[in-house]
């Protein structure tokens, strides 16, 4: 017989590999109503799986449009799932006790993964699905890295080769998640690049484009789009994405359901969205359902506010235009985001699903500063021992907001913290923010102008 | 009731935070004969307490030479130790896959911790201890820069300042390290500095010496020897160190009876030994009760060969003779690594205690190429998904040696690895590896023999 942990003193509340969620979520089952359809750019009639199939194999097709409430995990990627998951979910005792608050803080700690991020999550299946289809490689863009970093290990685990365009400022600026990925197998190059017509045009106009991941998505997709043996691969915004994250969130409500908790406020950094909707959708699904009443919370960047100060409108995925027109809330795809220190989160759209979601008025949204999250980031460290990644710290300064609140009121709050992962590959951020050098920069809404006024014209 | 896993298909085998060992081990109390006494370099007889309370604190002293079998870890340690531990064991199936070995392989993870290794086991009590004294400032070296990390974290957490000297070359190669330092709290020097006698003697002689641990030690004891409020903290090589890594092996213990399994060949790098001593020392005690008889194997680099080529002799634990003099293998304490890529595993010389069970036969040893060891790195993160720190690529090359040897003769062994911690901050050599521009250098009894030449005499 185990000896089991006291739950009120635990710091880690674990689950067996027996125990691990075996489905996916599809909140797409749930919703009052259905998100708008994504649109074809050329004939502005809703896009269908021929569509979309030169660059993702059926099986994701079929999920992106699936209705059904839960889908099967297939034993090949749960195998390789077993290499980090069940993940952690942390009780944080000394972070409370440093802020003297009432409230109980939990984490689900992302950061064990191979990539250090929750990221892999939806890249092993990608690659999964992507190899049975006959695939042999996979392109893909990324930002800060996590990304390309996930989608090299995954397709090393099914044998694809994996080729990744990375935003240049975070090429230039983090060197060591290009040998990650080289590590893991992949190869990488800085986008623009000379390699595309997408990238070519991009340089030919400013040779000094720091990059977006607009920009990466066009090159990338470019470039599956004319070999039959390549599909492409996102990383966020898309249903099938944010359904394989769901793991997060049915993994969390075993874990409270083990301590017999249920959290009042959830709390997560949004930048496509998919971290926030794999945690908070299972969550969505028992509040629709009268069985639980969190609040829950997305926190985006002030310098990249697409929920709290974009459009909600169709836009191209994508800096070219090469992507179907998905509505959702906008900066706009020419939205070029500083090359500031900060990780992810730094994408011109929102996940249609989240957008929807939040014009349905089942989440809030917040924005926050650079100084407040790195803040957060460095007292977190200093109590919990875990450097975050610049993208949860967002989530990290709302959660110490609500809990200084709980503080003052003396509500003794439940509050779960989207810990996506660790920041051990962007320290220099953290270096940047220690010495007194972090440029922070809030987007206001006469800058958005610009780039809201070129938006694709669709008839309502 | 909770559901438990099948042990044969297990990925990783976990213990409840309830079954955390609460003792840790000491090898003193059932070794054959005892090591060497430790003598002061002036008067060349045995040291007492007085001649080591300079720098440490009375209780760490008295662990140093305790001969009970077990030693309670405090309350305010395992509050802290659970933040990590107990610490994964997994078993390597898709390595073993990608071998093609019969060989059953597990690997005990300390890269969970907070500085992403195993030395936290240690930082911690050395903190609260010196915390619980009274002092207000620890000093230390740091190679690799793990434990000065380590450190920094254990401060943070009992109100401690901290004072780090990091190896030139270190320093300069991994400027991440320092950040996390920094983010942890702690303040970092490059060693030799302007600093200490110690360090400004070296610069006169070599103002472009790229530093040694030997060196980094005698300026962090230069400095905690001026001042009462401040103590200095090791990160290894010492018994009480040792001690604090045993909860490594007794957790690996109580993992394998869950599975109903024991080990027959055990893998660990060595460096100051603390790692390997921290996994072995516990199966060791079951060996020489006869309870078990795996075999227990070193692992050091080519580059760095105490245990195989240097001599077992009485020698300064730091470069300016100011630490007692300890009967060990040595290359001598004026030795200066070559400033490669490689982390950690570059001291002069081996933990008394590890020396003497390798001289009693206890222990084997091998050393390896720093090919070898990030080819199998590059294996380990492409099958298992973890970029292992240099320092075990050194157990992981001789587990898959050991691995095809099973291969060739069709045994089932069980073998367990110590993994030590993760990559992410010696991604630099993981680039200089894939580029082809490793620079790699065997040791030869030639080259040490100037070294040991300087040995002090210390009579029979």
């Amino acid at each position: 017989m185990r000896v089991m942990t006291d739950p009120e003193r635990a710091t880690k509340i674990l689950l067996t590999e027996a125990e691990m969620p075996r489905q996916w979520y599809n909140l797409l089952a749930d919703l009052p109503t259905p998100p708008p359809p994504v649109l074809h750019p050329g004939t502005l009639q809703p896009v269908g799986p021929d569509d979309l199939s030169p660059l993702f194999p059926m099986a994701l097709i079929l999920q992106e449009v699936a209705t059904d409430r839960y889908v099967d995990i297939p034993e090949e990627v749960l195998d390789v799932y077993r290499l980090w998951r069940p993940s952690p979910l942390f009780r944080a005792h000394r972070l409370e006790k440093a802020l003297g608050t009432p409230a109980k803080i939990f984490y689900k700690y992302e950061g064990v993964s191979p990539a250090g991020s929750h990221k892999p999550n939806t890249a092993v299946p990608q690659a999964y699905y992507n190899a049975q289809a006959g695939i042999t490689r996979l392109t893909t863009e990324t930002g800060a890295g996590q990304w390309g970093t996930s989608l090299a290990f995954a397709c090393a685990q099914y044998g694809l080769d994996c080729e990744i365009w990375q935003v240049r400022a975070s090429y230039d600026q983090k060197p060591y998640r290009k040998i990650m990925i080289e590590t893991f197998g992949g190869t990488v190059h800085p986008s623009p690049s000379e390699l595309t017509n997408a990238g070519r045009a991009i340089l030919a106009a400013n040779p000094d484009s720091p990059g977006s991941l607009g920009i990466a998505i066009s090159e990338a997709v470019e470039v599956a789009a004319q070999d039959p043996n390549t599909n492409y691969a996102l990383g966020s915004v898309l249903n099938h994405v944010l359904l394989h994250q769901t793991i997060i969130g049915e993994e969390a409500l075993r874990q409270f359901a083990q301590i017999g908790m249920t959290p009042d406020v959830i709390v997560g950094c949004t930048g496509g969205g998919s971290n926030f909707g794999g945690l908070t959708f299972p969550f969505l699904r028992e509040k629709l359902a009268g069985r639980m009443d969190p609040v829950i919370r997305a926190v985006e960047p002030a310098s990249c506010p697409s929920l709290t100060k974009g459009v909600y409108a169709y836009d191209f995925g994508d800096t070219a235009g090469m992507t179907p027109l998905m509505k959702m809330h906008t900066l706009g795809h020419d939205f070029i985001p500083d090359p500031i220190h900060a990780g992810g989160l730094r994408y011109h759209g929102m996940s249609p699903l989240i957008s929807h979601v939040y014009e349905l008025g089942l989440i809030e949204a917040v924005a926050k500063s650079q100084q407040d999250c790195f803040a957060a980031g460095v007292q977190f460290a200093r109590t919990e021992g875990i450097v975050p990644a610049p993208e949860p710290t967002h989530a990290l300064a709302a959660c110490v907001d609500e809990a200084l609140r709980c503080k003052e009121t003396g509500e003794e709050k439940v509050i779960l913290t989207a810990l996506c992962g660790h920041g051990h590959l962007d320290l220099a951020a953290y270096g940047a923010y220690l010495a007194g050098d972090l440029v922070d920069h809030e987007l206001s809404r006469d800058e958005i102008a610009e780039f809201v006024a070129a938006l694709p014209a669709v008839p309502a």
